[in-house]
């Protein structure tokens, strides 16, 4: 499994030097064709990082050619001169590859407010160009890694096509907020507005449902190229169900490996009025550093539940919701239910489940517990 | 200096046996004239619990004559027998006191989810009336603490007049989110509608400005009385900013004493459109996990204040935004300018300038730092 098993990509990992480890840390996917089309999602974040405003307006400009990625620093916060790093990473590998740079999206990820040196981004992209193989193995996945303690690499076959991803990030939180970066590819034929449609779907319940500390990344990106070179044109609906199922995967993957938790913990919130009420009362718990806390400790504190709970606009009656953890009842309709002792935390898998008793709408936010491991991890060094 | 300073109130602090420690759990507050009047503020959580139920009703209805306030127990959550314990504890101690009880607010904090022993409030309302006081001294502020590490009173005095407060709480964070409950006296002649507006004045910019964890409780109540003692009527301005004082003083010693912080954090926003989008700003930094850790580690790391800034709808460009800590300025205009090393944080407390350049309000939010004590605090026991 990896980023070039679909047909019609060539990918490199190399180390550019721009981690002091000496580790891989820079990565080029180039997109062969022979119909390509590319779709991308970006942070939301108001703060955007140089390589975001690159590729944000490179994607409007262009049809992608190539992606080039790398970790050892976020190129955010850093100026004019960032802005031109980036810049001249797109510009050395158009020219490599005898295309123009805005065909070329850019990644960064790392700390914030620090310049990345422009001769070992240079130096990457020659050494990665010299190495640009159909038989990519693991190598580019390795490349984006940052406190990631693996690779994050995910495939879904459909019929005569297929679709890979990597990603990197530690949920929504990765050290210095420089966080998670995912490239998708596919073989499949599909245009490019499709292909945007499928993406926003599939980001919506998979990327967008994990919040593993509430905190925003200036350098986040999602991006699918399709190649075409299966010579297939799936049905749209078959293609989304795949990439929604490769984005969930990639998602799950993300929070099991998130800073220090020692928990992945599934909230899953039912008999909501919509969807959105759902999500954002999931979200409320996800965020509440006190319910956080609790599962660490390996207590069921649902009243710390109902009181993040409170705080959203959606629309439930706090006295008619139900809470049950790890497949018991702890809570029902807001008073006590069954004891607390009956419920065992210690499995790492944990699930809350809120039943707000108002409609027919559901939604799972996927988050990881506040531990001490994450605290030492975000204030020991800076990252 | 406590509750009773101010002439026309009586108050006692007992144990009643909530707490298992033995220790003061139980507090009453008597306002004796002759011209009472009496304001509060409520928990904006729709969780909210039977104590604030209780007291939202009982204000409306009757002029409030006294309030009576528990530790060892939130009695939120606990369904009708909860809301009945509420309102048998203000029947006897309006009994005792030969009136009605909707004449007697409630306050409790504690575990969510718990009932209280109906047995130990009405013998706490006992043993309380047998030891009503002008000269209470600190045992109502001692009885009102979880785990607080000390009782929190301020007084303010004016022309003949004194404003005096008692506070409990963590910061707006405190074990089992049952948690700030302030009262407050005062023997000037006001009238309801004045100190209500002098109250929302005053919390607005020192109780709602602090946020410790952003964890907000099902138990939050501010309670000022009235009592009209000293026969003197200040000009309601004076009279506000007094308040105000009074209030910020004890927001500050919240903030002190928050559970396991080593970092009391003042974020203070200029430059901004409105005193609401500086407020939104601030807030964003103060609830940012990574910021939170970073302060902890002594770590000036100026990204995570702006990547938590990008989150807000507040109007500024990041690419004009400065930060300073603690005097020296590490981004300028959205780039690095003083090294960070430059930046001592080892002082417990902590100064964050974000000028946003794109208007002329400020509000400065108050917070703690994300530390190992608070995760153990928060996890090791159900509290």
């Amino acid at each position: 499994m990896s980023i070039t098993t679909p047909k019609g990509f060539r990918a490199a990992g190399v180390a550019a030097g721009l981690k002091q480890s000496g580790n891989l840390d820079f990565a080029v996917i180039v997109n062969d064709g022979p119909i390509p089309a590319t779709a991308a999602v970006f942070t939301s974040n108001r703060a955007k990082a140089n390589p975001i405003l690159w590729s944000e307006r490179a994607i409007k400009a262009m049809p992608t050619k190539a992606i080039v990625l790398n970790s050892g620093g976020a190129n955010c916060f850093t100026g004019e001169e960032g802005y031109s790093n980036t810049e001249a990473t797109a510009k050395a590998l158009a020219d490599a590859l005898h295309t123009a740079p805005e065909t070329v999206l850019v990644c960064s990820t790392g700390l914030i407010g620090e310049q990345l040196d422009r001769s070992k981004l240079l130096n990457g992209v020659e050494k990665a160009v010299a190495e640009l193989s159909a038989e990519a193995g693991d190598n580019p996945a390795l490349a984006i890694m940052t406190t990631d303690t693996k690779p994050k690499q995910s495939r879904v076959r459909g019929e005569g096509w297929t679709i890979a991803g990597m990603a990197k990030g530690a949920g929504m939180l990765a050290p210095g907020l420089a966080t998670m970066l995912v490239v998708i590819t596919t073989d499949a034929i599909i245009d490019t507005d499709d292909l945007q449609e499928a993406l926003n779907e599939a980001v919506r319940v998979s990327f967008n449902r994990l919040d593993s500390d509430g905190c925003m990344s200036t350098n986040d990106q999602v991006t699918v190229m399709a190649s075409g070179a299966s010579d297939i044109a799936p049905k749209i609906s078959d293609f989304t169900a795949a990439l929604t199922a490769l984005c969930q995967d990639l998602a799950t993957q993300l929070q099991a490996d998130a800073e220090g938790a020692s928990h992945q913990i599934d909230i899953e919130v039912t008999g909501a009025v919509t969807e959105s009420d759902a999500e954002d009362v999931g979200r409320s718990v996800a965020r509440n550093n006190l319910f956080k806390t609790a599962i660490f400790g390996n207590d069921p504190n649902w009243g710390r539940v109902l009181a993040a709970i409170g705080t959203t606009a959606a629309e439930f009656d706090p006295y008619q919701v139900s809470v049950s953890m790890n497949g018991v009842r702890v809570c029902h309709k807001g008073a006590p239910d069954r004891p607390r002792e009956e419920v065992d935390l210690s499995p790492r898998e944990t699930h809350v489940l809120i039943e707000l008793g108002a409609g027919d709408a559901t939604a799972t936010i996927k988050t990881n517990d506040l531990t001490h491991d994450y605290v030492h991890e975000n204030s020991a060094y800076s990252s």
